[in-house]
């Protein structure tokens, strides 16, 4: 029998990505969950709904209540966090190359380090050397994987999977799909993962 | 010893409030806190973050979702849901009464019948007359509180707590106060309860 499946729908500036990115991959082992990685850019899906910035900069009482929710959250999960000094970060690149390590099976630790160094680390993820650094540190060869991500046919598969995202209803990250089931926002990981084994509310 | 305390800011008009209000003082009993109910008005704090309307109907994503998901949350929690014919339902003369139970002591049982009336019965609760009912199946003089409600004083009391609300930062409901600790969301009511009586993240 096939496992049920789960995409996680993902964005590597979104805060609460980050957590969800970090936690997903041995919860859903646990619930026999296989999951679809989609790396996604918020900034097109957020521009459509009249924001030309993240939420958190546009209502500065929501921004200062993240920031606190975050750094409880990081000690609730035992994650190491460091407040970038830049939000949010240029993602374009890194989602490009996540989208090539879908296609060839590295997107996960590829997508942990990179959130590792924009939350843990406060490195600019937006800058090509530092993505080279994480690709060449999970041993790839990191020019010419950029140089795929930066392929006409990459560029284009992640403006499509960009455009997916909102016609299927999304309008922030992360988000999960289970068939036409629509869980937001990192508080809804487990419900997701019950969703896809068949746990219903009786 | 005294007991430790979360106030407890909820509007009547909040799909995720009625979550809340439903489901918080057999939490809060079992954690050994201490209630304190701030009932307040969403309008004036969102019209300062340049909303006029609920953002679930300004954003329609964000409001076909919430939707959703508040059945799979009325289920999980056994509760039973109607969708509101209207909303958001004009909750000033329910938010006004309430303050008046603070200081008489049924403000819980009162808005568990407010928040079931406009969640669960698809009553208009922005009707005197089904407030007036709800005071009545209380056991209250229904014309006698509501006329405690109407006076000055506690109309200014009302906007009193509905600014001092934004004083300290909230921007939606329910949100939970532990000391200067701010929790926002039904998502948190636990870890709310869990910080006031001293868990932390090891």
């Amino acid at each position: 029998m096939s496992r049920p499946v789960v995409e996680f729908w993902y964005e590597f500036a979104s805060t609460y990505s980050w957590l969800s990115v970090m936690r997903i991959e041995p919860l859903a082992e646990a619930a026999g969950v296989e999951l679809v990685w989609k790396p996604f850019l918020l900034g097109p899906v957020f521009m459509a709904l009249g924001w030309n910035d993240s939420p958190f900069n546009i209502y500065p009482p929501k921004g200062r209540y993240m920031w606190r929710d975050l750094e409880r959250l990081a000690a609730k999960h035992h994650l190491p966090f460091r407040k970038p000094s830049g939000f949010p970060r240029n993602s374009v690149l890194a989602a490009r190359v996540a989208l090539v390590g879908v296609g060839e099976g590295w997107v996960a630790p590829f997508s942990r380090a990179v959130m590792n160094a924009n939350f843990a680390e406060d490195r600019d993820i937006g800058q090509r050397e530092v993505i080279a650094d994480i690709l060449t540190a999970q041993g790839l060869d990191a020019e010419a994987v950029i140089a795929r991500a930066l392929a006409d046919a990459n560029k284009l598969a992640l403006r499509c999977q960009t455009e997916r995202a909102a016609e299927l209803g999304l309008f922030g990250a992360p988000s999960f799909r289970v068939g036409d089931e629509l869980f937001w926002g990192n508080d809804r990981l487990e419900d997701a993962l019950d969703w896809a084994r068949g746990v219903r509310p009786l």
